[in-house]
């Protein structure tokens, strides 16, 4: 319990004007993207120096308290939530964009710049910044960075952590680390910074990023092809890869995805396609039209029905707001859309579509499927109403199949969303029991006392007490503690 | 000491034949390609099984002696040298490419393939393995993996960490641990992966490697560009990077390296030239053409005193050869070479130049330089002879302060070569305190017994036992415990 004593030493540490002990200050914090728990913090704090939160970070540790990190609160894993007994740490608000470095490609940022906006400001520039999550608009780069976020352009340019060239971050216990630098190549000791990425903030919190930039492809070609079949589209994505074309995007989306995709943004999308692939080739327009041409005849060998080309970037950006507005579009369509983040090798991605269609059927759910086709990542978006127990308990049955069908096939149970939350129960399925007891050594080692962001990615204690909680009995668990 | 019943042991578990105790053996195997210390292992071991490896290791742990893992014994950091109490444990024999997944473009590799074969491989299929150490026609791909391994690629294609999906890795306390896979997205739980990668044989020993291969590109261009000074060579590669152009290969060749390059392979080089630029460009062929005639441009801006275009693919070749060879042309020029491996970030390439050059002068030692100009790494080599005192102090001297120059300039005493032995004496300087703490944390959380190559990166003992040995003062050391 954070105590009046406590709340009176973080004001000492940040300033009063700096800390919401309000109702409605802690209300607003109490949940995150994520559809299902709320729970109340017992704290919101906003400090504004790398020395402020390792002296609140030590703090944590003398009165045993917990602090969650919190960006934009975009997470869809519920990495955000507040856990029993912690405060909320914001970094939101610490939002500049330190320096853009013409020379070496590189721009070093405040955790809480907002992605477009770094993306905006190096494109004036004339570079990019290739990460983009679907949630870029509003995603913040220290959230970013947390959850190693992937995005649409993951195919050609990777994600997060191929971008991430330095981190100043506070340590569980309190230091100031700095890891890696200007210099693209460093092999100098043990690479601590890729152990922080995608820690989901159980390692540490960023206090300044060091960030790749590219040069800015001269030009793109963006179109759609559509399917009368999943599978169909599926296996074209595979012949893709297979003919060495890397095309910058290639995104699905199932016929539900369509429907409540073009229920809520009007731009005309056939509603009775099966499937939609969404492609972008970008590069030099001598290699950009090389491969749409390569590109448009593996789609009509695999049976498209049709191909609409972009006619200029207008209606390109019309498109790709259309694919990025898809999550949006499922979770309006029904009370509760839980959004599932399974990826597989790219030869499995047909296999997988299958899967997600048959456990769909069979547990007589709603299941909207979009996602980066090209590495094998896909969201399958499972449409019910937590209200409904039986219904709910249809769709928890199904999120944990098309898991089991994910491992089975070679794949994980996360591909960018981040564990979390609500991931945690396959985990060590997954990764097996060796890789699991090193994570639990890891967190140990740095994270002593367990204050920073527990219970996420995976808990603590021991098998010897027994299975994990179900999804349902976790939310009845927060559901029992929280306020609302 | 590694008495008879633990031989015994070691024979029970990988065979009589695979356990080599003769003097002749284990001289074999008391050197690696670091050029001055020596020091014999008390016995070199061959298993061919992960779970072989995994009783070995167990082995260790119980009776306490250390085992120091080898590819092919290239490393120039000096991190394949056995130490005190150790066994080598060699994984050179076990070479087998286990598949080629053209599909998800990857390969399984066991850890004793030799990565130039790995890359002939899988170029018969269209596909390049980009990480192209120096030494790949010798150096094994565990090895590769375990000092992650850069080389001439490296500005366009990254190094090897860049290309690992996935490791079997045999944990230093017995553990067979399996990480990453063939989907390319994957964030569930902690990197462990990364962690692994570059850790030079302290946390682990490789034995089954996932790489992703890309497919080849459709053409090249090699070129050589003439200057008549290092700083003008220098400032043409940040003009190349700023003016968004990225070749596949920018590297650097000093007069003293063209006059001994030219001295063991005849190719012709100008031994009066100041410096070389061997740029590489690829892609497909119209793009390699405007970016060809953009590089010559900027290369004539900077004085380039002529440039030589490769005519085919066989005189490319014998140029990259020339450039590979470097090492070994500068190694045969005098008694005993030094090479170090510092990086900075691009933008201060000609400023390390100038301080290289300042370092030699000062201390009058001859420096021949050459490196991946393009990513800001730099082999300085320190031309002298052990055997003679003063001047191999005054070689000592100009080590460390061309690191301390590195370190100033925002750089790495280290870019692909690993920390070994050889660079630990300024890495505390570079990455910090925080840093080197937690380093020492995860090695002894990791190896708590300490057994899996010690006193490699860095030494466990606390601060308070006074600072590390000079490099003389290890080498004396290395000398006194040493048969020969």
């Amino acid at each position: 319990m954070i105590t009046s004593s406590i709340t009176k030493k973080l004001k000492g540490i940040i300033g009063n004007d700096n800390v919401f002990d309000s109702p409605e200050s802690r209300l607003a914090y109490s949940y995150d993207s994520s559809p299902i728990n709320t729970q109340i913090p017992d704290l919101v704090v906003r400090p504004t120096t790398p020395e402020q939160i390792s002296q609140i970070v030590q703090l944590a540790n003398d009165e045993i308290f917990s602090i969650v990190p919190r960006g934009s609160g975009t997470g869809l894993s519920g990495g955000t939530l507040p856990s029993e007994n912690s405060i909320i740490l914001l970094t939101n608000h610490w939002n500049k964009i330190i320096e853009i470095d013409k020379e070496n490609l590189c721009v070093w940022v405040e955790p809480g710049v907002i992605t477009a906006n770094l993306q905006a400001d190096v494109e004036k520039y004339g570079f990019i910044y290739p990460p983009d999550p679907g949630s870029a608009s509003i995603s913040t780069l220290g959230g970013n960075v947390a959850e190693n976020a992937g995005g649409l352009r993951g195919l050609k340019y990777g994600v997060t952590k191929n971008y991430v060239l330095g981190l100043e971050v506070v340590l569980p216990t309190g230091e100031i680390l700095h890891t890696g630098g200007k210099s693209v190549k460093d092999v100098a000791g043990y690479n601590l910074k890729d152990i922080l990425i995608g820690s989901e903030g159980t390692l540490g919190i960023f206090t300044k990023i060091l960030l790749k930039i590219i040069p800015k492809p001269a030009t793109s070609k963006t179109f759609l092809a559509f399917f009368s079949s999943m599978e169909d589209a599926a296996r074209t994505v595979s012949a893709i890869i297979t003919a060495k074309v890397t095309p910058s995007m290639i995104e699905l989306l199932d016929n539900t995805t369509i429907r409540c995709v073009e229920d809520y943004t009007h731009i005309g999308l056939p509603v009775e396609t099966a499937a939609i692939l969404l492609i972008e080739i970008d590069g030099k327009k001598a290699l950009v039209d090389d491969d749409a041409i390569l590109v448009h005849e593996i789609c009509r060998k695999h049976n498209a029905t049709a191909i609409k080309v972009a006619q200029d970037e207008i209606e390109s950006i019309k498109l790709k707001t259309a694919r990025r507005s898809a999550f949006a579009s499922l979770a309006r369509a029904t009370p509760t859309t839980l959004t599932e983040d399974v990826a597989v090798p790219r030869s499995e991605i047909a296999k997988l579509v299958s899967r997600i269609s048959e456990i769909g059927k069979k547990n007589n759910i709603r299941i909207g499927t979009f996602g980066h086709a090209g590495v094998g990542n896909l969201h399958p978006n499972y449409m019910t109403d937590k209200r409904d127990k039986a219904a709910f308990a249809r769709a928890e049955k199904s999120i944990i199949e098309v898991e089991e069908a994910a491992i089975e096939l070679g794949g994980t149970i996360t591909g960018e969303h981040g564990v979390g939350l609500y991931k945690k129960r396959l985990l060590e399925k997954m990764v097996g029991s060796p890789s699991m007891i090193m994570m639990r050594k890891l967190k140990q080692m740095m994270d002593p006392n367990n204050i920073m962001n527990p219970g996420k990615i995976f808990d603590l204690r021991p098998k010897c007490e027994g299975p994990l909680p179900t999804e349902r009995e976790q939310i009845k668990k927060f559901e029992e503690v929280a306020w609302i």
